[in-house]
């Protein structure tokens, strides 16, 4: 499979409001230009949210509050509207680069999740988790968004996200590199997470909300891994249920860290 | 303490636009009257959710497009609102004798969430996890309101809720009922969640976005645990950090359960 192609033209976003545009600064985004209301700019608690993205070099835009926001639409703008780079993808062959050369290399990989919010979220969590990279496809499936990018609080910065044309490829893909492809299912043949082994190369696989993974995705997991649900509600929300496996695989790797220490110092006295 | 104040009236809430009424419906919110503009509720995609809505006791008023939206102020409600009624909290004397009567009880206590969208992830965690019931202060807290009950997507409904006039209160209170209390802390004297024990009678705490455990809450704590982050950003949503502990409690549960059923089984083989 070839690389996710080129990004067809570099689209600018729109961040509409005060809060998500402070949010976006915090979460490093790039921020190209500000464009803000005349006498909204002059209000005080916006002059140190644009002081601060002069000084990182955006560019700050004085308009009419009334007729410079025309072009924006009737969004409910507040008179301050941030235009935002477009994230920058990952190329797919960085993403199994990284999985060939780390023996324990965590991926996650996202079954056309469709809320911005979840998928920032499940980013978010697997930054947190130490993850090599995540994968996501280009179709039927939210983008690394403006707002996906704030849901993430600035974890999108630092971990290598890659937007496929196939996902199922991109999982055998994974296999052939060695990864253990682990699918989160509610169905009743799934094993408990907890039996599962998380420890070497191991890609898991978050369908979307509701549908959960996708039939062909799920033929392509090695393991369909089930979270016990002990309340009367069926499931969790996606990223919930990622960050529960993705620390679980945490925690099974400290563990035999541990295990595999305490072993060697025990080791000459039993031998 | 006495339990949580009484409501003062009951204050009805305004869902706008469809996808969020649909969301309420589906997460059992009592919908007291929907309010839909003439033309709007002649749309197609509008009149299954009017017949559902209907056919639940829901009373359906139809107004004018423009005029008949004015006191809802200028949110956008899409020409739609749904006037639902308040979420009802269970008395704090509930929970407290639910902890007493379940020697595994489960509590999730949020200190001062500001996001209703977290405090409805945290609930729907809870649910999940199979707590017993979760306590929230009702001031410097986000409510459990419309919002935060869709983001619990029905789980509010099956979980009880108390609000009390002073969490660290509670806190003492679950102590003296026999519950060790665990606060979600990222303190570097705070232990690995993994290495704490959470069976039996137990309470995660879990502090607000950014700032984490008020002070008083957390010298409150039998322990601080914290989840060890594998990337750079320093942080897991709120939400998330609950989704972790809580089915670490569930996990070391099962466990404990596998183990004790083991033992008893081998017991008679190896006396």
């Amino acid at each position: 499979m070839r690389g996710a192609k080129p990004e067809r033209s570099p689209e600018l976003e729109h961040i509409f409001g005060v809060h998500p545009i402070v949010e976006a600064i915090a979460a490093g985004e790039a921020i190209e230009r500000i464009v803000v209301g005349r006498r909204r700019a002059a209000e005080r608690e916006l002059s140190l949210l644009l002081r601060e993205a002069s000084a990182r070099g955006t560019r700050i835009e004085i308009v009419d509050d009334e007729s410079g926001f025309r072009h924006f639409g009737d969004a409910r703008h507040q008179r301050i509207v941030a235009i935002a780079q477009p994230f920058r993808y990952a190329a797919w062959s960085d993403i199994r680069t990284a999985v060939q050369t780390d023996a324990d290399a965590l991926v996650v990989a996202l079954d056309h999740i469709e809320d911005p919010h979840n998928v920032g979220a499940i980013l978010r969590n697997a930054e947190c988790a130490g993850a090599v990279g995540a994968v996501l496809p280009d179709r039927r499936s939210a983008a690394v968004t403006s707002a996906a990018r704030r849901a993430a609080a600035g974890a999108a910065s630092h971990l290598p996200v890659a937007r496929v044309p196939n996902l199922v490829r991109a999982l055998e893909e994974m296999k052939r590199d060695g990864c253990w492809v682990i699918g989160a299912s509610a169905a009743p043949l799934a094993l408990e997470y907890t039996s599962i082994d998380l420890t070497g190369r191991c890609v898991i696989v978050i369908g979307a909300e509701g549908k959960g993974l996708s039939r062909l995705a799920s033929e392509r997991c090695d393991m369909l891994a089930r979270i016990p649900m002990r309340g009367k509600i069926a499931s969790l929300n996606a990223s919930s249920a990622a960050a529960i496996l993705l620390f679980e695989a945490v925690r099974q790797r400290s563990a035999r860290t541990l295990v595999t220490s305490r072993t060697s110092v025990q080791s000459p006295v039993n031998p």
